[in-house]
């Protein structure tokens, strides 16, 4: 990741439970200060209690600084759990107009964009991580799950919402069902591995479940 | 588990890697003998690898005493590995002529009866015990694909293979299929807990997701 040239300092402010804003050795050494401390509160109090100006207290930075170097707290998020990619970025361009073939569906589309990062072999590792430490830990769990609602699922409700706009207020339900065979299919693909699933190419497997997707979206789910 | 009378013992044979059948402590020293045998064994072989004969030899019984306590090894694995219930008998159950409500799709009657058990308390915690056991060890992973493949998933493969009988021979992917859904679900409803999957009720979660399954046992797939 490169980042922009490192901007002037804020001048440090003693906080209560945190260390004045002081020298470090360079970016470098400030941004893993920084990660240091998102990792610790992010595990700590969940995503959704977790402040980018809680985190720079901890680091003895300036907010504004942190803001800077990763711009929000789901990027900072990101890079402090080091997801090899930002889930949101890959969804944001997957609904991009024109990011999709018009003679294939939006769940089939989707599908196949999740499918693209989960085949890759790194990808995968880093998900199955963040999976088994959700099942093994209610906190990880709750951290997976606020972020997950605060970022994806966010933006999938809103396309539900679009998608059905007589939906009446159900556009987090649909995304959760959605995420809910789309979760399944890891769960099913890359960890128990059934072999049904692995021999299936990701294009025939996302024209299979694709519709699933499109009726969580739009169609009838009462 | 009330168990029938104890049969007479055949006679002990020396087995190689195994011991001669001898005096136990009655009834329970034996059974409790047999699941120590037979967890060790399900562990280091995986399921499909695993004989009665084997777990008899390494418990010093006859294979005949193993085949009379548990009869079948699908069942011993229940008992080896303190299933609550046995997902086959309760599939079985499900399936059986009659059990169905005539207004309900075969999709949703299998949700409801799947949603039935796991909002148990005792059932979710062994269900959720496993899943971990899986997302943290390949052993245990292929443990369960093996046991899931060789009993539920096979019985859901019958079921497609009747359902679409023009299935040429897919009836294994669609009942994977079906598992990719709803293992996602229970992952996203009570691993992760995403409020949206938690707040619905089982039957409108079984409405709404049923139709998926039956596309995946009947449905174009392809």
């Amino acid at each position: 990741m490169t980042g922009p040239a490192e901007p002037a300092r804020r001048p440090g402010r003693a906080r209560p439970g945190g260390r004045r804003s002081g020298r470090r050795g360079g970016d470098s050494g400030t941004r893993e200060a920084i990660l240091a401390a998102a990792r610790a509160r992010f595990g700590d109090l969940g995503y959704d209690r977790t402040t980018i100006r809680g985190i720079a207290a901890d680091a003895g930075v300036d907010a504004a600084l942190v803001h800077h170097f990763y711009g929000s707290k789901e990027r900072l998020f990101v890079a402090a759990m080091r997801l090899p990619v930002n889930p949101l970025e890959i969804l944001d361009a997957a609904l991009a107009p024109g990011a999709r073939d018009e003679d294939r569906g939006l769940g089939e589309h989707l599908l196949r964009t999740v499918l693209g990062v989960w085949d890759i072999t790194e990808m995968r590792a880093t998900f199955l991580g963040i999976l088994r430490s959700a099942t093994t830990s209610e906190q990880a769990a709750a951290m997976l799950r606020e972020f997950a609602t605060g970022t994806v699922l966010n933006r999938i409700a809103q396309v539900a919402q679009q998608a059905a706009p007589d939906g009446s207020g159900d556009a987090e339900y649909r995304a959760a069902l959605v995420a809910s065979q789309v979760l399944g299919l890891a769960l099913t693909r890359y960890v128990l591995e059934l072999g049904a699933l692995k021999r299936v190419s990701a294009d025939d497997l996302a024209a299979a479940i694709g519709p699933t997707l499109d009726r969580y979206l739009s169609g009838d789910v009462r």
